[in-house]
C-alpha cells in the first residue's frame, strides 16, 4: 500500500499518523509545500504577539519525529502540480529548484487546506501586505512588527481579531477594517457588540462596514484607501478576509468540486474518485443541524476527517458525521464561542426558530470573582430541538458552548437542558447552571409560561401598542432605560396593577430578564397579555450597539 | 390552594418560587427551622475561611424579598413536628417559645434536607465539636477559628476537605481524619491520590483509614482518640462524616421511607401520599446510569425536584429523570469532578465495565499555562456506552465533566466522544480535546486496536509473564520506572524488536500512554501480543499512592 498525502498540517498529519498506526508496511509519503509539516497554525497570532515566546513551541511534531517515529517519507518545500488519475500518478515540483518528478500512489489523500483570499484590488501586490497561513508568514509578520508603529488589519474574523489583539500587545497603533457591520461574522451581531467595544477600549480603531479599495505604497509603508473614502496610514497591512479552499488540483483532475470551491467527499472522505480522499479546510462538509453543504474550516473536524480517511483505506468503515461549526475565539480575557446555527443562518435557510437571551454568572454570585456572560440559544419553536447557541463573556464560555455542542450532537431539546445535571460548587458554577437557565427560559417560552419579546422587534416598532414596563429599581431606571418605558419596580407591581391600562399588551423588562420574568408571571396571572423582554436591558443595549454600527 | 413547604433551602425555596410563578392566589407557607431560608449552604466553608468576606453574601434570597416578591408566608425558627394525613394538618412548634399550633394544607412539600451524622461515640456531646449545616453553624465555626491554633476535621468528603482547606487559610494547624483509605469516597481512590498529596503539601496532617473513637475534653480544647491509638489535640473539631436524610417526620406519618433513610417518591416527586411531595437531600433518587435507588445529596437535583413538585401541584406533568451524581469539589487551585458511576460503584453493582485513563492538557501545549489533568472514563465493554467519568486536575476539569455529563444524559457511547465537536482555540482546548482523546482511546480498546493493561492488575501480578516495556527516554527511565521494566525508547523500538523474546506478551508504557500506544501498535503489527498500560507511569504512580494509603 502506497499512500501519498498532499499537505502535512492538521488533517494531513492526522491521516498520516493514523495510517502508520494501522500498518507498519504501508509506504506513506507526505508532500508539504511549506517548510514545516504539522505545525500549530492556530498559535501563530500569539507567537507574533509574543504570548508564545518560542517559535519552537509551534512545531507540534518536528519533522525528524515524523520521519523516525511514524516512518513517514516527508517531503517539504514540494508542491503537487497535477494528478493523473488513470495512471494513479502525481507530478510533484521541488519549489527550490523548479524540478518536477512523478510519484505513483495506491491511495491519495488531499489535505491542501485553504488559502488566504487576496482580493484583486489595486496595489494588493505592494510590499508590506501580509497574509498568515504558514510559519514563514508568521516569521515575516513577526519581523514586520519590529520597529513598526502602525498596522492595519483587513478582516475581523478569527485571525483578524486575534492579530489586532496581538499587534496591540506589540505596542502598535492598530486599525481593524471589516466589510460586515460586525466583527466575527459567524456570530450574530448583537452577541459580539461587547467585543467590538472591548477592541475600542483597548485602543483598536475599528472600522465596520468598510473595506479596502486600494493600497498605495508610501515611504516606509502603505496608505490604505477605503470604500468610505477614509485613508489609513500603515507600516504594514495584515490581510485576513477569509480563506478559499485549495481545490484547483482536485478540479483540474476532474474531481467533483462544489460551487463554493470545496472538494466534495462522501462520509468516508472519498472524493468522486474512490482512490482519492480529501480532508480538512479544502472540502465541503455537511452542516449537522441543517443538513446543508457548507464550507467550515476548523482544526478539530480536519483531524477527525484525517483519521476517518486513513481508517477507510485500511478497510474500516467509520463515517464522518458532519460539522456543527463549534468555534471559539479569545480576545484578551474575553471570548466568543458558538455551536450550530446562528440566527442569521436560520434566516438564510428559511428555518422557523425561536430564541432566548440570558446573562448568567459563570459561577455562584456569592463566591468572589463571578463575571456575567451573554448566552443566546436558538431552537425549533415546535419541538424545542436545539438549533444553535452562542456564548460571549469572560469566564466559562468554553464550558457552556461545549455543553451545548454535546446537546446538539445528541439532538437534544431545550427540555433536556432543563434537566441537565452539571457540576456545581461555588467556584465552578451554579446550582442552576447557565445551561439549565437557558433550558428553563426556552421551555417556559414554548409552554406559554413566559412569552418573550425581542429587543430587535421592539426597536423595529413591533410593540408600539404595548406598555413598556421597566420593573427595575428607580435608581437603575434613572441611570438609563428604554425610551418610552414606565418604571414600576417589581416589588410594587402587585399594588400598582390598577395603574396599568387594561386591554393593552405589556412588555416587561429588567436588567437581564429575571425580574421581568416574575413581572410577566404576575401580569399573565392577572389577565394581562404580557411578555418578558428576553435578556432585558442588557440585551437591548447590545442590540442597539449592533444597530448603530 | 394552600401549600405548606417544610424547609426553605434549595429544593424548598425552588418549589416556593415556582409555585408562586404558577399562581398568584395560592397561599404558600414556608416553615424553616433555621433563621435563614434560601441561604447558600455550599458557600459556608469559604465564609469560614474568609474567601467569602461578607456573611450577607450567603443570603441568596433575603427573607424580606421572599415575603414581598414571592408573597410567601415565611416562618423561621419553627419546626414541623407531625403530620396528620387524614385531616391534612401539621403541628408546628415555635422553637423560641416551645409553643405548638396546627396548620392545614392542601399540598405539603417536604424539603427538610439531611442532617450531619453524629456517631454515638464517647464525648461526642463535648463542647467544641461542630457540624456544619446552617448559617448559625457557620457563625459558630467562624467564631471558633478566632484565636484557635489546632483543628481536627473528621471526614474527608466534600465538606471535610473544603473545611480543611479553609482552616489552613485561617492559619490553623489542621488534621483531617477519614475512615476510608482515601479522601472523597465517591471517587475512585487512585484518582484522588494527587489531592491527598496536595493536602499534605499544604500542611494538612492526613489520617486515612482511621477514625475518631472518643473525644476527651481538655483545658481549652479536646483530645481526639483514634482507632489506631493515635491521639490528636485540637482547639475544636469539625464533624463532617456525612449526612442522613431527615425522614423521621415522613416515617412517623407512615410515608414510605427506604432502608437507607430516604423518603420514597415517584417521578412527580409525590410520596406514598399523593398530597405530600418530597424533594432534595431527604429523598431517595434513582441513579440514571444503573437504575438503582440511591441517596445523593446535591443542590442541582434538589432545585429541579422543587420545580417539578410545584409544577405537578398545578397540573403539569413533568418528570424527574433521576440523578447522575455529577459533582465537583475545589481544593486550592485544584479540584475533582465526576459524573455517573465510579469503578467502585460498577463493582458494587456487579456491572461489566472497561476503563481508560489519560492525562491530557487542559489546552494546547504550545500556548502558555497548560496544565495536565487526570481523566478516567468507564464504559460498557460490549456497547461502549458510557457509565461514568472522573476528572482531577487544575484547569478545565469542570468543563470536561460537564461534557461527559451531557454524554451520559444522552446515553452516548465512547464512539460518540470520538466524534464530539468541541470548541478549540489554543487558550481553551485542543484540536483533539481531552474528551475526543478519551473517546479515541476507549474506542481503540473496544476495536482491539489498543488492548490495555491496568496498573492495578499489574501490581496484583496479572502480567507476571509479560515483558514490561518502558518506551520512554533513558533519562525518564533513570528518574523512576516500574520495577522489572526494561527500557527501549519508542524511536528505537522497531530496530530492537529482535531483542524482545518472541512468544511472550508485552505490556508497554510511557509517561501518560501516548508513546505506549504507538509502541503497542508497532508490537501488535509485528505479531506480538501487546498491551498499553493505560495512563502510563503517571496513572501507575497514582495507583501505587492509593495502595500505599
Amino acid at each position: 500500500m502506497k499512500i501519498v498525502i498532499v499537505g502535512g498540517v492538521a488533517g494531513g498529519a492526522s491521516a498520516a499518523a493514523r495510517a502508520r498506526r494501522l500498518s507498519e508496511e504501508a509506504e506513506i509519503i507526505m508532500v508539504e509545500r511549506g517548510s514545516y509539516p504539522s505545525f500549530a497554525n492556530c498559535g501563530m497570532p500569539y507567537y507574533i504577539g509574543g504570548t508564545i515566546e518560542s517559535r519552537n513551541k509551534l512545531l507540534v511534531s518536528p519533522i525528524e519525529r515524523l520521519r523516525q517515529r511514524y516512518q513517514l517519507d516527508v517531503r517539504v518545500r514540494e508542491s503537487v502540480e497535477s494528478i493523473d488519475r488513470a495512471n494513479k500518478q502525481i507530478v510533484i515540483r521541488r519549489l527550490e529548484t523548479g524540478e518536477q518528478y512523478t510519484e505513483s500512489y495506491d491511495k491519495l489523500i488531499l489535505a491542501p487546506g485553504a488559502a488566504p483570499f487576496r482580493p484583486p484590488i489595486p496595489g494588493i501586490e505592494s510590499p508590506g501586505i501580509y497574509t498568515l497561513r504558514n510559519l514563514e508568514d508568521a516569521d515575516r509578520l513577526a519581523a514586520a512588527t519590529k520597529g513598526a508603529q502602525r498596522a492595519v488589519v483587513i478582516g475581523a474574523g478569527f485571525i483578524g481579531i486575534e492579530m489586532a489583539e496581538n499587534l496591540v500587545h506589540r505596542g502598535l497603533q492598530t486599525s481593524l477594517v471589516e466589510l460586515s457591520p460586525q466583527i466575527l461574522p459567524p456570530w450574530d451581531a448583537e452577541m459580539v457588540a461587547p467585543l467590538e467595544q472591548l477592541l475600542r477600549d483597548r485602543g483598536v480603531d475599528l472600522y465596520l462596514g468598510d473595506s479596502a479599495t486600494e493600497f498605495r505604497p508610501k515611504d516606509n509603508g502603505l496608505q490604505v484607501v477605503m470604500n468610505s473614502g477614509k485613508t489609513l496610514a500603515a507600516d504594514f497591512v495584515v490581510l485576513a478576509i477569509g480563506v478559499r479552499p485549495e481545490s484547483t488540483l482536485a478540479a483540474d483532475a476532474d474531481l467533483k468540486v462544489a460551487q463554493r470551491g470545496g472538494i466534495q467527499v462522501n462520509r468516508q472522505q472519498q472524493t468522486s474518485d474512490p482512490d482519492i480522499y480529501a480532508v480538512g479546510d479544502a472540502i465541503e462538509v455537511t452542516d449537522v443541524v441543517s443538513g446543508t453543504p457548507v464550507q467550515i474550516p476548523l482544526a478539530g473536524p480536519a483531524n477527525r476527517q484525517g483519521r476517518i480517511a486513513a481508517d477507510h483505506i485500511f478497510g474500516r468503515d467509520l463515517e464522518y458525521r458532519g460539522t456543527q461549526g463549534t468555534a471559539i475565539v479569545g480576545l484578551w480575557d474575553h471570548g466568543a464561542a458558538m455551536t450550530g446555527l446562528s440566527e442569521k443562518a436560520c434566516q438564510r435557510l428559511g428555518l422557523e426558530y425561536e430564541k432566548v437571551y440570558l446573562h448568567p454568572g459563570d459561577h455562584a454570585g456569592y463566591y468572589p470573582g463571578a463575571t456575567s456572560m451573554a448566552v443566546k440559544v436558538l431552537f425549533d419553536p415546535e419541538t424545542g430541538k436545539l438549533l444553535g447557541g452562542q456564548v460571549v463573556g469572560k469566564h466559562g464560555i468554553d464550558k457552556r458552548v461545549d455543553v451545548l455542542s454535546m446537546a446538539l450532537q445528541a439532538g437534544m431539546s431545550v427540555f433536556d437542558l432543563e434537566e441537565s445535571e452539571l457540576a456545581y460548587a461555588p467556584q465552578f458554577g451554579s446550582a442552576k447552571d447557565p445551561i439549565n437557565m437557558a433550558g428553563f427560559i426556552a421551555a417556559g417560552v414554548l409552554r406559554g409560561d413566559q412569552p418573550v419579546a425581542h429587543s430587535k422587534d421592539l426597536i423595529d416598532g413591533e410593540f408600539e401598542d404595548a406598555v413598556l414596563l421597566d420593573v427595575r429599581t428607580p435608581e437603575e431606571y434613572a441611570a438609563g432605560a428604554i425610551p418610552g418605558s414606565v418604571n414600576v419596580p417589581l416589588d410594587e407591581l402587585r399594588d400598582k396593577l390598577d395603574s396599568l391600562p387594561q386591554g393593552k399588551p405589556v412588555v416587561a423588562y429588567c436588567k437581564v430578564g429575571q425580574r421581568g420574568y416574575m413581572a410577566t408571571r404576575i401580569l399573565l396571572l392577572a389577565g394581562y397579555q404580557a411578555r418578558n423582554l428576553s435578556g432585558g436591558y442588557t440585551t437591548y443595549q447590545q442590540v442597539v450597539a449592533a444597530s448603530d454600527a
